[in-house]
């Protein structure tokens, strides 16, 4: 499929990347609903193993199926649908080429105790992309762990074999560990800067969290109040961290937390649209809830970002 | 031998693998009494590396010698035999072909310090396996120990080098180490979330324990109550991990522990048939009996996973 | 474009380096206004790494683009912009050929705990220089710093593969950490430590900050005081730290620091010059300054080092 | 020379083996006076590192030069010359094809500080065990060390590597750390697990010490009572370690430690004998004798295991 | 050249040497004024690293410039020139082929602080020393530190991919760190160990210093007493450390450390001489006094080698 206008603009400011990747990133673009338009939703389902099975499945047992969670993402249009290793090994057969897949190379868990360091492993590879098909590999860093300079080095390491064989990168870039307060960890100052530093490593795509208004880092709230930078509402907080990856040059999307009321995700969406974020990735907020729920209320989503809604 | 339609089933679900590694777990699933039922019975010998020689064979001195093993294994019917590098190079010529092997490839001892961390060392390679005409190779992992990120790493890329030339994966996953706590190693949820990890790094089997009804995490004990996941009984729980391990789409086997009386040992294997499970994975209680108590009682095994007794 | 007999002289001096490196720095060398000179000025931007966007950008806000820089330097006739992985793939294409480029290859963060030791993360490669066509990789140390060792082999390697393909080193060496005092990281005997470290390790261009006339070390002490060696002026220490790169023989430039008055900058390049140094490597002083400003600071820079001013 | 019958029954355990390491096992085993048997005497010189040069040959100086220890273990008639890197460099081209050798490949040394851990060093190669020509290389493990894991780890790696170019194994298994008490680097269970573990990770020969009645790990004194295993006597205690290594299936050789009077040596190697052990390896109860003193004993031991005295 | 007889003999004690190796250590060992004698003076440059370039260079300014020293040592009539990758790169092609050189591969700082080991970078590779036209790597190690074992396994690896390609090994044995008290550092018994170890490792020329008439481990104080060990003069401990490098079947050279009087370094060649050694290594002895200073002492020292003086 020929890119639109808006897919070109925003393909157009990846200059040192090679087609692979591009061809890509177009097809996450150009997939699904919003295919065309620049935006795009994702669905993510890792968090089995970040938080393990029941928490993650018991609200909706039919997610415990790894083929449940494609034909959702099928079926409700999104862009891409992005697991782990396993997930992607139980479906990649009957879904081949149904949409693209992001395959999720690091995890954590929760059973990993305090003083083992803020960190994941990686638990799959390059090569596991290219043989299940997948469109993107994606990484998470943790800007401010003592662990976060080697995760730095994995994803450059990881990203640069991706792209040399036309796998584009995502980064999940979550602020957290020893140098970061709990509060900080959704700061706007902080937020803005794990963005960035994201796009520095290369991301093709960036996935932050939505942000709060607080600022941590002492330096930066006298940036903050001296220039005027405004962070007072949501949308502007994602404007901040949109113009923190290179001016708009990269794609952004915002993941929209625990699972919650239908019209906090609506009102998350609108201001990532207001503020020219990418989009959404939204995993609890649509498997926990029962596929008829989900279907609608991604719908409603895709509306929002059609500017319908 | 051609695969029958439970087998043929259960390799349909294995969608991103090779004809290679499809082939070993059919050679498993097809080989013994067993074969056919998509139920299976392995004999491991590693305790020797984990306990000691005198603590595992000392109570039946025949089972010093590796070919002991290899021969009860053969004439139990059992689907396979599994033992670290130098047992299966003390045999794999005299038994070549007669029953599948999978060779451990990381080992625990029990002379290690407190200090030393919960780790195994790696003691073999897939080069070693392909060597001896192994059908698969058995990792351990420890979640929940500080070590746990290293060995996922560890397990992930031989398991990707091992897909690659054709052998299965077996994983053990063992909950221990820092982040559990001594009634939570044996924990239903920190069980399912276990095999539910070992199912994400790319196993093709999943070994673990049986748990107890204890349930460990705060966050799951609010989950379990609230969604009433039913962990009453022994059948109830494997029924939980088989479904953590995709909704069943993945081969689940469980070991015995200690050595106990015979009725105990029957009493979890007819839970594992009807909780779902795929079969059992006994040492201890098998090579540590005299040679005719074994096949005596690894025969009533078979009768029940046959549902015959 | 031929070399000018002072740019000659200074080639000649990489007595052991390829054809490749040579014309690299034969590149940087020629380009600009004070091509030819053998003097330079090079604009870094990586302070979005070190500081986060806001506190970088949010004083010039068109800096968030990383368009700007590359027009920048271009505009005002430098020899070459310094940036990481990913600044550069986002104008590689628009400007390739335009302006050498340097490839910073690790990066430090503010974000990091005071546990976490004074280190830097590998962000690039080798590799990553050639595919976006540059002249040089950057690469900082920290003497000082227990992690020193580490950072010494990382760099030794990436300039060995460098210039095997005929790709530039420069070396930021920035003494800090446990074996430095907060005043002694910007002293004399530091300072030229640093330096003459970083020309032993084989850097192309050696890039340090100016110094201080505080004296750290007390074996140091003693030397200064009984070989009368002068650090009373800046452009002494200027002298001195070029002494200590192999008596002239290795490019020195000297950054900036944080953002200061223009005529402290111009006095700055002014005992750089006379004390034989090489150049400014300009960041904060200049893109933080408006557009106007700074080409208008950077032409008088430039009027400088070609004695005019 | 074609293999005796008791060296044939011998190199059929190997099951799982390359032809080329079988032909290094029959040339350490057909060698010297003991050739043929099944029996085997080594000479180690590595004491040098362990020690220091002065404890090692001020004894008996013509020691200093490697040269001394070829000709006596060659003129005495043992089966192979055990030595690190550098003594075999100095001898291996006079002395070539006149005795097997044995490339000690780890090594540790008496000026390490309490703090560094019970670890060795990798001080040689499989290319270099090639390069010189020996028949084995030699690796000490130490069980129960914090450093174990990782020791058992790379000597799996070297004895792959080493088996693929037709190098056989030995490994030295010597208990202590962390995890062992000073009593029970001696001790009967802790000998024999220790034992069972070199066979483990794949030794063709295991060296281990002669052992005490001690029994050190709770568990396993148990084991030992119940079971009634006989460690009343050198040979019980010599047969239980050889029963550990797979029932008889692979070499074990027993070191002498210290140097002692010669009636304890030839004692010690009537045990040996009797318990069904393969041999000794003598070092310093050799090499700080006289020549004259050394070569009458070692005839005496060879007629011990020869069964004539 | 052809070697002389004194040359020839040494020559051949390295037995399991490649030819390559062999012509590097003889034009070493046929260089400058005592060609052929067996003898060799060394001039090292890496003070700069070790100590800054002030402590190193200001005593005699001329030294800031490598090729100071090149020339130095050639018109000196040294038998070899060692120093860091820095330099070697500043005057290997105006010296190409002048004079032996020696690329110090690894290399100390002493802005390193106290809570980072005992350790060295390393700074230069194999690929370096042949670019360079070096005869040989020189690397040290540091027996008795904590990090000793990973030295030891980083000159073993350098040493064999050094000798595959016909670049000889010098090993600087310098005891320090936990395991070695303040005195023990030039203790007789440390001494002679060190260089036993850097011959266990296969250098091919040993580098140690003078050592004092203390024996450091109690171990080794009551051998040196019961086997009456002459350690009484410097002559005499030269001996027992050469004698300690394989009964003399190595060559052996001694460094003089920091400047002192002429007639010091006078006394230390005579006994360097009679007790043995091959030699010695003179660094700020020579280069820290004018170059007519410098050239006389030079001359004298070669005077005394050749028995002159």
């Amino acid at each position: 499929m020929k890119a639109t206008r808006a897919v070109s603009r925003i393909l157009s400011a990846y200059e040192g990347e090679t087609p692979g990747v591009k061809a890509k990133l177009h097809s996450i673009l150009m997939a699904g609903k919003l295919g065309g338009t620049g935006r795009m939703i994702i669905l993510p389902v890792d968090q089995g193993f970040e938080h393990g099975p029941a928490r993650s499945f018991a609200p909706n047992p039919a997610g415990y199926d790894p083929h449940y969670h494609y034909q959702l993402a099928i079926d409700a249009g999104l862009n891409a649908y992005a697991a782990p290793l396993g997930p992607l090994e139980a479906g990649a057969d009957t879904f081949a080429g149904a949409i693209p897949t992001i395959l999720k190379v690091n995890s954590a868990n929760s059973l990993l105790s305090g003083t083992a360091g803020k960190d994941q492993a990686i638990t799959a590879s390059v090569d596991d992309a290219l043989r299940l098909g997948c469109a993107a590999i994606g990484f998470t860093i943790y800007p401010g762990s003592d662990c976060s300079l080697d995760m730095f080095e994995e994803i450059v390491e990881m990203r640069r074999e991706a792209a040399s064989v036309g796998v584009a990168t995502v980064i999940w870039s979550y602020p957290r560990g020893e140098g970061v307060t709990k509060e900080g960890e959704l700061a706007i100052d902080v937020g803005a800067y794990a963005a960035h530093m994201a796009a520095l490593l290369g991301a093709h795509i960036v996935k932050v969290k939505l942000t709060t208004d607080h600022v941590m880092q002492p330096e930066a709230q006298k940036v903050y109040k001296e220039k005027g930078i405004d962070v007072s509402t949501l949308a502007a907080r994602v404007k901040h961290v949109v113009d923190s990856c290179f001016g708009g040059r990269r794609l952004v999307v915002f993941s929209g937390g625990a699972a919650k009321g239908a019209d906090a995700v609506f009102d998350d969406a609108r201001a990532i649209r207001d503020g020219g974020g990418n989009g959404s990735i939204i995993g609890r907020n649509s498997f926990q809830r029962s596929r008829e729920d989900a279907l609608e209320m991604l719908g409603k989503l895709i509306d929002i970002y059609r500017g319908k809604a």
